[in-house]
């Protein structure tokens, strides 16, 4: 069996972008998590269980990116925070000046909190720095514990990682202390919460560390 | 709540380079098909158990692309058919000049199929002709029944869905028929086949589409 490597030249300037758009978003004490995931890992559920929980004596607000159609944005205002959907028009990412933009529409200023729900893909969000000041990522149990091996750079760029949907655990074959040290290995310092929104186990962690940092950002 | 319209210009040569290949391909008799997927939809699984199933008098490749790893090369390997990893270096798709790279590893010319693996991901394949006689997609149980309205053009570049791990229909809270009729409003002429490679169920009417296009393409 052969191993080739393709190459391409990736542009940057957006990291220059993104660290005054943070410096910003520190100025106005609005802490921006940057949710990364595939599709269908249960990022919108997981943010209603979420918002639900914190939300008391908080001004929270969400953009959600996505390719084409706004069925989460409208499943998320009806929890009464600020929404915005930015469509990336086919594009599989949000770099700083998307976020930007979709920041000023939303009228960040006055924001505690924000989740950018990015666009549902393990390999270009990781790319992009978009000036948040937290990289969350999700991983649910049907994907398969072998994901750090496969996507390391998503791995390497998060904070957190939430292990989602742990409800279905019986029903996969996922090795949860095997893909716990497969993430480490790329990024010994990530934080893990494994997380069902369904059943509600986990949350209370992930929600502690939420404020926490949150707190953190405000000081 | 607020929709925005994010812009980016995409390049396209590709398509002329992808018509080149198309034509090659079809002249040495070998189908080559694109198969597309979210990371974690189960396509090394299901490309397993087909393999094993058909590949009796035909001569059969595969081409794994992925960012990072071989674990999914390796295991095809393991059935005896002929098998390149192809890496993108952090790219999230394959284009039809990076196909006939892993192509020309592969010494495509005495195959009769060939499946490549593309990059898991279901925003930018769809975006790039690979040069591939068929387009076949994976949706899996778990991702939920709304991605055909997230990620339309995927669906409307597909000429197959492949609807897999339904043994785990009854965890998931999965409307078949709302996915189907969702996929068919973006593409009326979607072959679409439901199936579990774990339990074996609908195999068959896919592999008998899968040898009937092998003929076709022969003729």
């Amino acid at each position: 069996m052969k191993i080739i490597e393709l190459k391409e030249t990736i542009t940057a300037s957006n990291d220059r972008d993104a660290e005054v758009l943070r410096d910003r978003l520190k100025r106005s004490k609005t802490l921006l998590i940057n949710l990364m995931s595939s599709p269908g890992a249960g990022k919108t559920t997981l943010l209603e269980r979420t918002i639900k929980d914190v939300k008391d004596g908080l001004k929270i607000g969400v953009i959600e990116a996505d390719v084409d159609s706004d069925v989460d944005a409208v499943r998320l205002a009806e929890l009464g925070i600020t929404a915005v959907q930015a469509h990336t028009d086919g594009m599989c990412h949000m770099d700083a000046g998307m976020t930007e933009t979709a920041l000023t529409e939303l009228g960040f200023e006055d924001h505690d909190l924000i989740f950018l729900e990015n666009v549902g893909n393990l390999i270009c969000p990781a790319e992009f720095d978009t000036g948040s000041g937290r990289n969350v990522m999700i991983l649910s149990v049907p994907e398969g514990d072998d994901k750090p091996l496969k996507y390391p750079l998503m791995f390497t760029k998060s904070h957190v990682l939430l292990i989602t949907k742990i409800d279905t655990m019986q029903v996969f074959d996922f090795d949860i202390g095997k893909c716990v040290s497969r993430a480490r290995k790329l990024n010994p310092d990530i934080r893990v919460f494994p997380v069902s929104a369904k059943t509600g186990e986990g949350m209370d962690a992930w929600e502690e560390w939420l404020l926490d940092e949150i707190r953190a950002w405000q000081e």
